[in-house]
């Protein structure tokens, strides 16, 4: 699965990954409307209006872009229904040939996490029979408990090929409290870095680990020091746009061969028809100003790529 | 609800929690032989054969116990009909007057946490309506994002008068990794440790916070440690039973008002009728086993608890 990935990246020319973690309040008001007049102000209704939204910017834009990366909780919230949304719009993206990066954030130890990686990477089984649950091609997973929690999740990646990106080091602001505490002079997420790394090289691709990192593109003198610690290991970069991280920031993030990082952006995308750059689109045509959003999205990161090189 | 929970606890003399974690192979042959009759050996079939499984158990321990511990990703394996055997097992057991913890793990950043929150202990807003997603009464959350995780959830706790565990030093071998890591000459754990107590300031019960913190039993002296650094914080204790942890390993966890403390343990009542003390129930008798192994928890912990006071 790393290596369609990277193949995927070298097709589109597009390091990136359209996160799609829609809130009810990105989606158009035509879209809520047609949602809740067919299932009423529900949680079926909610569902619908997310499915929809989905589908109509992964029509938009999945020409362009190798990869998408649903959200699971902005699915979650919505109970059941919302759970069968996050499915619809998973089936849906591999159906159209994009890899798909579960953002669960899950983690647990033991038989516990091989149930997660089960259901979200592998399948199950029932009696006699095998089925696979929600089949994200990846899943991001939280390190905080250890190679206890994480090792099941990679024997799961290399009976299915799928892969991981591990929590390294977060975009948000207090990602510091613990991530950057030191021991023995060097950071938390440097350790954490090198034992994905170590994690990484049991499970390897053609030139890049199955099992990757996230590093926030809001830190990049922190991705500068990580991309050394962990030469082969893809970077998931969250924080591109909305949370300020820009294409400059980025260029740490890349090896020299041009691949390494694959940058998120989420709401930059999904809602960019309320942006003001964008707002001649109109919230009728929301669909066209997340395509144009993902045009500028990589001429603005290959253009850093390029002006570094 | 932790002044709730400490009700229940002092009404069943019973500081302990039983953890739903079904596996297809804890239940016995001809709960799953209905469900398949009934669905095929379907992700259907495996639902219904947890869900009459857990309500044959909780319907035989209820009067018993304070609250129960669904581990959502024994049924997150199985997909959406996964997913709805949670729902049915969390609505039962509330219905069955049982503080329920949903084990859940989550941690992201933001409005992503928020939505956790929203979709498990509060309520999601559609067009004019509010609806409730999983509505357990505690969850458990990883620290790893720092406050910006954290924050969003206790927002809703405040709320709904809800709570959590926070993960502070976790019952696996490996959880040392980097919980155990030193920063200017303490322990990770311990600093975690300080920032629950300081987060459960904000949300106070009577006597404990709603914001309580999750320390493995397989680590007492760590325990020891953290009851004092955390004297308002619920300690919720996995490790118990199958992993190890003895009664007499517990007496630190707790305050000396005997309380501070709630000891889970999952395999080992679910699955009693498996082990050699309790065979001679049967697969037939298996929810007889469970309530026999609850009387024996309790007395194992009460009297672990009296000896030492």
């Amino acid at each position: 699965m790393i290596n369609q990935l990277v193949k995927k990246i070298q097709k589109t020319n597009a390091p990136i990954v359209v996160g799609l973690d829609p809130m009810l309040n990105y989606i158009p008001q035509h879209i809520q409307d047609a949602a809740f007049k067919e299932f009423g102000e529900s949680l079926e209704g909610a569902a619908e209006a997310i499915w929809q939204y989905n589908k109509a910017i992964v029509d938009a834009v999945f020409d362009l872009i190798p990869a998408v990366k649903p959200q699971i909780a902005m699915y979650e919230q919505f109970g059941i229904p919302g759970m069968i949304a996050y499915q619809k719009t998973v089936d849906y993206c591999r159906k159209k040939e994009l890899v798909v990066i579960g953002d669960i954030k899950r983690g647990d130890i033991g038989s516990t996490s091989e149930a997660y990686a089960i259901g979200h990477l592998g399948k199950v089984q029932v009696g006699s029979k095998w089925y696979y649950g929600f089949n994200e091609d990846f899943a991001t997973v939280n390190p905080y408990l250890g190679s206890d929690g994480v090792n099941p999740f990679i024997k799961v990646c290399k009976e299915e090929n799928k892969g991981l990106f591990i929590l390294v080091k977060t975009s948000n602001p207090s990602s510091g409290e613990f991530q950057d505490q030191l021991i023995n002079g060097r950071p938390l997420y440097e350790l954490v870095g090198e034992k994905v790394a170590e994690w990484g090289a049991e499970h390897m691709g053609d030139s890049y680990s199955y099992i990757g990192a996230v590093v926030g593109a809001t830190y990049p003198e922190m991705g500068k020091t990580l991309r050394k610690i962990m030469p082969k290991t893809f970077i998931l970069v969250p924080g591109y746009g909305a949370q300020g991280g820009k294409g400059a920031d980025l260029v740490h993030f890349f090896n020299e061969d041009g691949l390494g990082a694959i940058v998120n952006s989420s709401r930059g995308i999904i809602a960019a028809y309320k942006q003001e750059s964008y707002q001649t689109f109109g919230a009728a045509n929301f669909q066209d100003a997340s395509r144009q959003a993902v045009l500028d999205m990589v001429a603005d990161i290959n253009g850093a790529l390029k002006e570094a090189n």
